[in-house]
């Protein structure tokens, strides 16, 4: 099934994947989803936020297993994919196996995960369970200035449909599979982990605002330019983070304004990306970070201002569920700096998350891998804890 | 006329101008060009680099005056299209007064003069005078990928048709008239100032290349991420030109790749605009600015490669002419830091330049200006100078 994907979104000069919500990837990922489901004999059910559920069985109590199908830009082809195919050959192996689950088996595609295109993570998720309020999600606008609600219209979904599911009730648990964005499991020497916890982590915007100017005809000393302040808070932002071992800080995007060659910019706009592994030590880097950028931006005769977009608290999956199903497996155990809808879900339902051994730890770039044997084993532990909890 | 351009790719968010080359405003000035120098009786003819010249009489030894019409990113109202208004101006100044010029006058619009879209300034002079080269200035490509050759076609233009123009053999002196892009004329209390010389300057493109990888869960010590790098040179650069009086080193245009939040970036290309007073200050500074570039990206387990996009050497303009018409107008001499077209041509035909006062000296921003008693001094000043060289 993955090898079904490999043509969809992906940039030919890069090799990696540029599955953006709501974009002719997204809708064609949607597609395939759709038609693998409705091959199994399952109802598919797309929910006022772009969800994608496929049912076997109905009622109450029900297992959800799967992940999501969008991506970071340039991603690799496992994060999200990998969770959703072996939720589906889960599906095959109970099939296969003649049983009749006991309770509903759900498998799901949660829309906009990586939040690549309108800058909030999981999205999908937070929206279906309530924490992100719709009014805020439809006006959230893309690169190109278009808002969820216009491009929501366009794809011919109704923007009034945004907001708390009701399919959430059913859901007894959820179990996520997915690829390690780490190699923890390297170490551990193990194909498949069991997740303990996710950092807390967030999103800022900082906006360093100056004046535009020629670049040849101002002298240096006349400048109002917000570039040197966002290079020295860059600096210092990675500074920061080294000197904890349990901190991460990025600035992997931003815009100049008017953005020219030979103008000075009025504006620089940088997003920080920082995780560290409890709250306090979060709080803590990124108010150090902005006082950072408010001392260079002082002394550059330019302003900033910092602007959380999201933050997501930490993350304790569900002890009693991950803990049963470690023992299944004989799985480690290990805490992970990266958000997934599991998280989102884990503060509504019992939730837990599955890990695959990912060789290199690279992700979010066409380099992330997984080897053939480590996602087959994927889909043999998914498969045992589906059963148990289904039994 | 100014104020009949004032709607013409404004920016209404900004109230800065967007008149790329080959946009629908650029075409809209074009056609506004023609327009001015028919209803004049001028016969206008665009070169196969979309340089527009309108003539007054024919034959050889001809006075060009003029400038051009397309702008930067969010640039002002004046850079450009004073200098083609003054002309116009100039040509009815004449036309009232019963002149018949002894020599052709020509007004001119230079094509692409800002580069701001396939990133080398003054592509339509350097086109005409041979000094681009027709292969190398078709396969330049804009934010969009889209080449020159095929903006060209696509425009109805003719991509075989670019190279040096025959009209140069005509033209026996240019005097470009433009706002001053500085304060030289509010410290010199005069309305309208003369060239004596441009800075030698120039475009690099400094790619600085990683590793993507997700933002979360790669360890700060296991990253190859050029954004670091990126950082110490913008601040380096911004030293080493502080350092000196006399030059100027700014980034004002910045890629990301992959550019997601979450993503640790696999490249940031960055344009470093160098100028200085002379040359080998200006190869110094880049020549420092790539070796603090180097440190910085072996330091970081990254690289850097450098790329000189465009460079201009000094120009000298013609002592001759430039002391006659200061003579002529009482006017202050003063250097600009500024590329112009008539930086282009001066390698070719004797060439001046007349600046009109800017009082806050900002340029290349909405709020660039000029004084309507300025502007009309400029006029006289121009006037004066265009009576003396044709009689």
């Amino acid at each position: 099934m993955l090898d079904d994907l490999t043509g969809i979104g992906r940039d030919p000069g890069t090799g990696g994947y540029r599955r953006f919500a709501w974009s002719d990837a997204d809708l064609e990922l949607r597609e395939w989803f759709k038609g693998e489901a409705e091959a199994r004999g399952l109802d598919v059910l797309e929910d006022g936020n772009g969800n994608q559920l496929a049912w076997w069985g109905s009622g109450g109590d029900a297992l959800l297993i799967g992940s999501h199908l969008d991506s970071v830009p340039d991603g690799g082809a496992f994060d999200g994919p990998l969770g959703v195919v072996s939720a589906f050959a889960v599906v095959d192996r109970l099939r296969s196996s003649g049983l009749r689950p006991s309770r509903p088996l759900v498998v799901g595609n949660f829309a906009d995960e990586e939040g690549a295109r309108f800058g909030i993570a999981c999205a999908g998720s937070r929206l279906a369970t309530g924490d992100l309020d719709p009014d805020r999600a439809l006006a959230l606008k893309d690169r190109d200035g278009e808002t969820l609600a216009e491009v929501l219209v366009r794809r011919g979904r109704d923007p009034r449909a945004l907001g708390r599911a009701d399919w959430l009730d059913s859901i007894g648990s959820f179990v996520e599979l997915h690829v390690e964005q780490g190699r923890g499991l390297v170490h551990a020497d193990a194909a498949v982990g069991v997740a303990s916890a996710i950092w807390p982590h967030g999103r800022w915007r900082l906006d360093f605002c100056g004046e535009a100017n020629h670049a040849g005809t101002t002298a240096m000393i006349d400048r109002h330019d917000p570039m040197p302040a966002y290079a020295a808070t860059a600096l210092a932002a990675r500074r920061l983070a080294l000197e904890s071992d349990d901190a991460r800080a990025t600035f992997g995007r931003i815009e100049v304004e008017p953005g020219g060659t030979n103008a000075v910019p009025s504006r620089v706009s940088a997003w920080l990306d920082a995780r560290a592994a409890d709250e306090g030590l979060l709080d803590r880097l990124v108010a150090e970070i902005g006082e950072q950028a408010r001392e260079a931006s002082v002394e550059g005769g330019t302003t900033v201002r910092v602007t959380a977009e999201s933050v997501s608290p930490a993350v304790r999956f569900d002890a009693e569920l991950g803990d049963r199903i470690a023992r299944q497996l004989g799985a480690p155990v290990l805490p992970t700096a990266a958000g997934h809808d599991a998280g989102v879900l884990s503060r509504h339902v019992p939730t837990a998350m599955l890990f695959v051994r990912n060789p290199t730890g690279v992700s979010h770039s066409p380099q992330e891998h997984a080897d053939d044997a480590d996602c087959l084993a994927g889909v043999d532990a998914l498969t045992t804890v589906v059963e148990r909890e289904l039994s």
